[in-house]
């Protein structure tokens, strides 16, 4: 009944209402993966892959050539056992997006199978979280007017993107103090700063009087002496986001105490990791944040059902689908301005 | 419908077959409480508390007191959101065999509303697993007869308890050389040895051509630099048991590289805390393995399905229910020997 017969992937592009620039690249649209699980039942599980290049140095048509083998390996499996899927999927770590899509299938088709939510398998610890939006690199200018939008529209956490230039970083974030001085801020610098710069950064900021809640992956990924360093320099939180990926990446960033959060991505983890990353992070007293690359509200979805379930999340990033053209909103939740939650 | 409207303690008191030994105290019988929860449309979860005053500080009398105050708890909590109630649990830290006890009735009664079993709610990895049989602290001849018997009865892996005086240990285990040749063997020295003594008995085994597959708990609790140091000069893995009770400690015995193994027992960590161990574990590269204190059939149950549904375990040390009787076998498992099963 609830054993696997069929796993199908479906290639989507979803454009961007404007192009979205970071440190690293500037993209117009986002290429996903749409995968669907069915069971002998009838039940279907729904997952979706967002492959970085720069994050994960996956492509979408990598992810595309695993069909076949996805299906070898997964049609025959039960949903029931999920965590014996995971081990099966932990093989996946070239490709983690599909990963991710692939195990959240597998949990939706679970949760189905209940008659279930999936933050409810995941431990219904909470019904409602709060995004963010954020504001991609631009001209002086543009950058002003997009914090002005944020803020208007009743976002309460900003997250903002610099590590390009940072001259003309310190000068924007001093021409929004006003503005932003009541909400909380995220700054991402995805790996633009050497560990100088960042610590530039970080105390031009705070001499001029701008609170910062996490700074974000200031320098490279391979770098956790680095971010070491920074932490230990500067008056802020720093965040691993690309230096993160796996549980393994993790347990050695806090073994050496280099951060105060961790940025979880699905995507770079998949649901396995990532559930083992709630737990160090908890059991090393630090901090969590949950973000996205480029997903639709497909994807959004998972991100949102693990936030729900575990209720680990200081913050959560979970805006990319408010930031592309989707013929069809199809998350398992409902959003109202920053608030996202099920009833 | 999935709301809790009645928790219910009832202290229970089970007989040994025979005066349980080990290093720090003999047992007759073994004090346990069991907890049944119901929800509004009549779904019960039952949990079992094995107290032990010796790892813990807890006393059955002390966990009695607490059944108002978690009847002021838990009542109105939805078994759906059990994440939500393992955040209100973990403040019983003071009673972890509660703690655990509740947290299963309540992952029971959820796994019930789904029509599931509590091992496919943690994900099902596995359908078996094989459990130990333990040898007690006794004379020469009474040890070496305990051995023949629990080889005649088929378990492919034997725990046998030192620690009260290292001469007699070594002269023990060098006298079951032969019988024990083929088998999988842990050591548990319960806190008993010094560093200097806890090096000897393990280099003397060696010399002797004895393979201890782990070597448990050496040294004092609190001594995560003997245990370490244990570790590095002996050629057995090491493992933590009476060290290891909360995440936070194995978050700190693993950041220090201390031991090879953890020893989880949900009597010293609940569930929450178990389920952190076992992914702090993983992405550190140890090893796991399960243990008990006195548990019933009931309580045994607990730690039975924690084991299937994880998968994470080397060794499964789940053999109290076979050390004591019942008038009633209340486990949702099936047992043949060594083999622990469901269907």
């Amino acid at each position: 009944m609830s054993i696997i017969k069929k796993v199908e992937f479906l290639l989507k592009t979803y454009s961007y209402y404007k192009p979205f620039h970071i440190k690293g690249g500037i993209s117009a649209q986002s290429t996903d993966i749409e995968v669907k699980i069915k069971c002998e039942d009838g039940t279907i599980g729904f997952g979706e892959a967002s492959p970085s290049f720069r994050v994960n140095g996956e492509k979408p048509e990598m992810i595309m050539t695993m069909e076949d083998f996805c299906q070898q390996t997964l049609i025959g499996q039960n949903v029931k056992e999920y965590r014996k899927i995971f081990q099966i999927t932990d093989k996946l770590f070239a490709v983690p997006s599909l990963k991710a899509a692939i195990q959240y299938a597998v949990l939706d088709a679970f949760a189905s199978y209940c008659q279930m939510e999936v933050y409810q398998i995941l431990g219904g610890a909470t019904k409602s979280i709060k995004t963010d939006k954020t504001v991609g690199i631009e001209t002086l200018d543009n950058r002003i007017k997009e914090v002005k939008d944020i803020v208007g529209q009743g976002f309460d956490v900003i997250k903002i993107k610099v590590g390009e230039d940072v001259k003309q970083d310190i000068e924007f974030m001093t021409s929004i103090k006003d503005l932003i001085k009541d909400k909380k801020i995220i700054v991402d610098a995805n790996m633009g700063y050497s560990v100088k710069e960042a610590i530039n950064f970080a105390n031009s900021t705070y001499k001029a009087g701008i609170d910062i809640d996490v700074f974000e992956q200031p320098v490279y990924m391979t770098d956790f002496e680095g971010l070491k360093s920074v932490r230990y320099n500067c008056p802020f939180s720093v965040a691993a986001d690309e230096s993160a990926k796996t549980k393994f990446d993790v347990f050695r960033l806090l073994k050496d105490d280099a951060v105060d959060y961790i940025n979880i991505k699905l995507m770079k983890s998949g649901i396995s990791d990532a559930l083992s990353i709630v737990e160090i992070v908890k059991s090393s007293n630090k901090k969590l944040m949950i973000g996205c690359m480029g997903e639709s509200s497909l994807g959004i979805n998972q991100s949102v059902h693990f936030a729900l379930g575990t209720g680990a999340f200081d913050f959560c990033d979970l805006d990319s689908h408010l930031m592309i053209k989707e013929e069809e909103f199809r998350g398992k939740f409902k959003q109202k301005g920053d608030e996202i939650f099920v009833d």
